[in-house]
């Protein structure tokens, strides 16, 4: 047993397993269990197909919860950027769970333990593990550590455009209208400019220039967001 | 609020909802809401991103703790196999979800009512509106009755070779040693013929007969698993 990843987890995230052979499963990677095959020993792989339903749920319910006013589209489109192989590889690292996983030599002097899917792969299998030992209150807990502030920081909101970016910020709290006003267009046909206000209460919060209204509409968005970030 | 619904999932399935609004939501397609905004209601596409991700949860552990042998990525194919747009839309018909949605005009008039996305939406919209309601353990005990009996008969284990599922049968309860023994070939090398038995405990309890030692042995399994079943 790793006594340090015990450790680790405990004293950063305040989990503690019942039974730590399901955490040492989570990170022994089927490379470890081919090298080692006189130890019979289980590897990550089904842990990882499970944990990966756990966080596709605490995601979920997240999202619903914190856009409330986010189409279905726009959250399967946010779900999909943070239970993605790049995302969870780099909560991994975060996590430094990196540096505890078990390789075989051949993944190891191949600089397997870098590597994005089996990084992601070890995150998932240890959310698996959690939840098997601990339940999905517990996985929401570390999650809620892990993923969720990033999510809230506005990581994933790339996902939207800055339109719906904004109308999200502003309707946390209830309903608000928001207006997007034409003030200005100039030049010719071919290199026409828009210039646009995006106001709430009849207050201007940001204003943007582009060569369609759509586009002048986003600018402003995006620089209304910037305003409210500061 | 549709009473006869609340008396089919309650009488049928033994589902009843804290808060009915959020069943008639998962009830209400958006081509209803498009034609009835003076109503202002909301339709079942977040509840379908949420249901989604619960069905996933849901099916994963079971098939994690059903199919104790099975790699990952066996298990992973199985699930795609249930929770894909075919599988709901029969489950949707098979629970009458299709009698109850409230469709617009138009989508009613092209037939909607019976489109295999439209009813898997609604079966998933379902679950995310159980989910919220009651939580997790009540969508169980849902699924427990709709879905997971059909697992258990076998429906989705075409996903699965036939070694595979026999090794699955035979293993349940413990390991199992099986046996396939290559018992004949005859014809010349560009028709040959091949005969394999497989055994459990030196019984045999299927043969097969293929072009290749592989092909026999597959047969072999779909024999056995046939005298199974009887």
């Amino acid at each position: 047993m790793n006594e340090q990843l015990i450790k680790l987890v405990k004293h950063k995230y305040q989990v503690e397993f019942t039974d730590p052979t399901l955490l040492e499963q989570a990170f022994t990677h089927s490379s470890y269990v081919n090298e080692h095959r006189y130890l019979q020993l289980a590897d990550n792989e089904r842990l990882e197909f499970l944990g990966d339903a756990v966080l596709e749920l605490i995601v979920s319910e997240f999202l619903f919860g914190f856009y409330t006013k986010l189409p279905e589209g726009k959250l399967t489109k946010m779900r999909a950027a943070i239970v993605c192989e790049e995302s969870l590889a780099k909560f991994a690292k975060e996590c430094e769970f990196d540096q505890y996983i078990r390789l075989g030599k051949g993944e190891e002097n191949s600089n397997g333990r870098q590597r994005p899917s089996l990084l992601c792969d070890l995150f998932e299998a240890f959310l698996g593990a959690l939840y098997l030992d601990r339940g999905l209150a517990e996985v929401e807990k570390f999650v809620a550590k892990v993923v969720f502030p990033k999510i809230k920081s506005g990581a994933f909101s790339h996902e939207m455009d800055h339109k719906t970016a904004l109308q999200e910020i502003l309707q946390r709290n209830g309903d608000i209208d928001i207006e997007y006003r034409l003030v200005h267009e100039e030049g010719p046909a071919h290199d026409r400019q828009f210039s646009v206000e995006v106001s709430v209460g009849g207050k201007v919060i940001g204003t943007g220039i582009g060569k369609s209204k759509k586009m002048a509409e986003q600018r402003a968005a995006e620089f209304a967001i910037m305003n409210i970030k500061k």
